[in-house]
């Protein structure tokens, strides 16, 4: 494998990025070439990150900076709304880059759900179009042709990968989906807000963005998208006191004939094959420190007591399959690399 | 205000029991002047708990050594199954006491469901009628009668507050009703099991008992005396990596005509006097630490974005408000004193 | 008991104002009649801190919008360098107020080690010189008659109580005495700073300030005036992913004669009449989780292996004997009511 | 490279087994053949550990269920005293194996002093004898010539490789060595004990095993050997409400003639060309969470403000570079492979 992808990260000042580095660092088919960072543009990345310390890296630079002509490879981590500006121009000054952007703003394919829920319109409708969701495990064929990959958000993958299939089956109803989610703090990024203090957020757990957090769009577009129907989710995000990990409980209605032992078939047949993905055996409850570190996805299914429901159970890193590692799983095969290559680490547990 | 209730507490080397001290000792009518513990039985309180060391206690002893005629109220905090027969035989000694239990024993009026959840006959059934449900905001009546209080399980505590006035006015469906709930880990208890381990337990997140917590069988029995009709509750318990704190995301159908505001209104009016029961601003969510150390109760009610939908959240300290702390404010309503009488402390928070 | 002293609290929106709060509307004697806060004026105290969501509070207003003739008592919350102005000002517009003062402005004694540890002449020389250090245990008959009270450092709280008795004894040698502390996050208050955020500070462990932490100031000038020679400390606190607490480990070299046992024998005699202070029994360590939310200090001693050494551990809570409550038993001190009045709960473990 | 170890774990069923495993599974020269435990023998690792739920891994046996034909490398992970019994029968049935004991079994080259800290007699002496310390950094020559490589502690690792330099140098004295050393909670094993319990671990902070810990032993005869004189450390652990990471304190008094910046000099030129070791600028301070999940050491010196003593702060994985990722590098020196092979993982933060 003498491939050597050479890499940009714009954003590597913040948590997706230093995860990015960390992952990209020990990937058998990447060079990290560049390093961007606004506010602390001219650091070396161990001053913003020590646990880069022992290694050479490139110092961080501002975007503009950067020479494309070295690049074949973007990850995009900056925050949304820029990201649509900067990487309209990054695509013009070099049209053959691939991109991978974590961004939450090519994710959503219908304009006007855009504008509606984030405030504006899109300043990069072209792109918007092109752009494929990368949720690699649904979406692998449609990446695998891509030169803009939209990683999806942390929350909905981890809500959108075990009920994916059982829609596409109708083996449940579409309505109502009550997702009610739990993140780790790491999701909320390194910005300093009150809020996100440790005194502020340990010994306590609480929701927030109760039915209006945004990545309810992106569930409302996968979920309908594999419904063949209109789907409105009810999604309610908690924030919990430890640093990675997305858990969400899934409560569903069952379709008529379909009980949660076909419900876990459906899910287990469609992930066999699947490196990153475990369907736990019926009734066994996944962990959210059982994938930390990792790309992996757990999922579990747990009969209600009442008949006709049932209790999906998915949990990931939201750093990693949430962010950083789905978007090397995604380079991966936009570039036609083995799917797992520099993304294989085991969970870190305890 | 000369009263001087004599205490003893049964089971005070588990942490429902060291609440209640910690209280108790700071209550104007109450005298500690028993303190039980099977296996640490000879030990001090200082030697079990060292935060008891500045402090005169009574020396941990056997159940069968307690001098019952100094006691005027027994506050039982052992193991279910134990509990019915222990006070059995206390009830017989000395049939004046005044009982507060803390264990599940006596919880369920209903024989059946209990042997179902149980899995064994009950063994003390003329106490199992006699006994009160002791939710203090829904039944203070009956429990200023009682002499034998079931206090209630800190998720039921929690998961009935926000609910019972709805389902009384019939402002929603009483089916569905799910139940999502997080729980901080001193509610399982100070037994040495690998499972509630530091490094099994930080930095992560899990389900457990899903469609089978033994506390689901309190809530079909409450809210089905709310709704006057048989309600069957989906109720799913999280383990979170927090010492303290029970938060319940509850999801609702409002009944024609009830909108989320109207289920406010109606929350707010109903525990207008009632000092420990807080009900946020329409649209506010509340946060477990903003009620930990303390008797009381925070809940919020949120707007659905999907029609006929509310979503209620519901926060307590379970070693609190979900234990000890209602417990004494029982004890209060059966002695006639002022009922916050020694519960008012304010939450520690940060 | 009548007195009922009106109580203002500058700097009512950080940490060791809300502890303040939460002790004083407990306060038999005390009632709050002013809140200040300067970013936060205008907002009640439930917006600033939800767990006051239950009572009624004033609302939090500028420092120039209290009519000082309504209080007797200031508290003052306020950051460094700005309190000398502040109660310069205060104590002109009312010199009859008695004042407790929890930033470090009035701690140091010496004008000239003020400035080379706070880097600026002090603008209030003519306070600093009334000022009284108010360590309650060792200073208590000065405070009685103080007008202004340098409430001290949390760290300094922890680790002069069990050396100053030991230096007043000759038991030990005043050279080397090495202060390894450890802290919970809450002592670096509410400001958001990236270093302080959860995902920064939880599961990790680092030195800070090392040779260079102010507090250090305060441990010389205390350990020295109790040694009658000029002490120099080694001091390096750590920060620890918890919210309260400080734990002190100091090394010492025990004098001529003086074995473990009789510095043990000194320190227990020395505070066995002390409410708030408990030694342990030779040998037994302390744990900072048993005098979290009380206003209690543990001391243990432990016999080196090495002959003619010491190891003393101490511990308290930084927001409560580290900071509020202690200020509140110095209030207490000052007004001539008993000392524990208001003050007397009991460790929150676990 | 087409050498493939075929490799047996000892004792897979604790937390340095499966962190063994963790790494093995990615070693492009081991493959795990067997894998022991004992009261869980018969189970799967996914069931012992879910993280391994993806993936094919040997059963767990006991043993003497073990083929050793099939084996070129044994990790041991068992408790002390029962590794030495285990390990002479097992090099006694095959005498060509290479062993990595992680236990503290053969740390020791004292029978003596073994006895006196372990309260028994060796059982084991011939191999005792054979053993060399696995410090990979200090003993490399001679860890590449054994057969049985003693692994180090936690705590020692850390506390070694700061000082053992300086004492080679002479720049320091060897008296007196002050450790404060600060532990995640994952060092105290999976065992189910009470003080182990997340409630009694969160939130505070304590410290354990003073003047008496194990460790200490290890310290003294490193430390000698590089003084060329007898050495007696004081050495103070501490538990930290964390799972992983290891820090130490380290006050030392200079050499005459050396400075702060000579020490850091010294330590920087040793470390220089060592992949695993990082000595960062003179007064930058580690911290635990930038070597998290790493086999990474970082050293940090800062000048006490007191001529003649420096402050060595130290930080690792306890797990890692204090237990199983030495033991990995350790069997690459044994072995002649590079010495990061399937260990250069780089740390999680956050």
């Amino acid at each position: 494998m003498s491939t050597s992808l050479r890499i940009a990260v714009l954003g590597a000042s913040g948590y997706t990025g230093s995860e990015l580095v960390r992952l990209l660092m020990r990937h058998p088919n990447a060079k990290i070439v560049a390093l961007s960072a606004e506010s602390k543009a001219g650091k070396t990345m161990a001053e913003v990150f020590p646990q880069f310390a022992p290694f050479d890296l490139p110092r961080l630079v501002k975007i503009e900076e950067i020479d494309l002509d070295t690049v074949d490879v973007v990850f995009c981590a900056l925050p949304h709304a820029t990201t649509q500006l900067v990487l309209k121009d990054v695509l013009t000054r070099k049209p053959s880059l691939k991109v991978i952007d974590l961004s939450a703003d090519f994710r959503l394919a219908d304009p006007d759900a855009y504008a509606k829920w984030y405030g504006h319109e899109h300043q990069a409708l072209e792109l918007q179009k092109e752009a494929v969701y990368g949720l690699t495990e649904i979406h692998r064929a449609a990446i695998a042709k891509a030169r803009l990959v939209a990683n999806p958000g942390c929350f909905t993958t981890t809500s959108l990968l075990p009920v994916i299939p059982l829609l596409a089956e109708r083996a449940i109803e579409a309505d109502p989906i009550v997702v009610d989610a739990k993140t780790g703090m790491s999701g909320a990024g390194r910005a300093a807000k009150e809020a996100m203090l440790f005194s502020e957020v340990a010994e306590g757990i609480h929701a927030y963005g109760v039915a209006s957090h945004r990545h309810t769009a992106e569930l409302d577009q996968e979920y309908s998208l594999a419904a063949g129907r209109s789907v409105i989710a009810t999604f309610t995000p908690h924030l919990t006191p430890m640093i990675r990990g997305i858990y969400a409980t899934i409560y569903l209605r069952t379709a008529e004939g379909f009980g949660p032992a076909r419900l876990h078939e459906i899910l287990a047949a469609r992930y066999a094959a699947e490196p990153f993905v475990t369907v736990l055996p019926l009734g066994q409850v996944p962990q959210s420190r059982h994938v930390k570190g990792s790309n992996h996805v757990q999922i579990g299914i747990v009969p209600d007591r009442i008949a006709g429901r049932a209790i999906v159970l998915s949990t990931l890193d939201n750093l990693v399959k949430g962010a950083s590692g789905q978007a090397i799983q995604n380079m991966n095969v936009v570039t036609g690399l083995p799917e797992t290559t520099g993304v294989d680490q085991i969970a870190l547990f305890p």
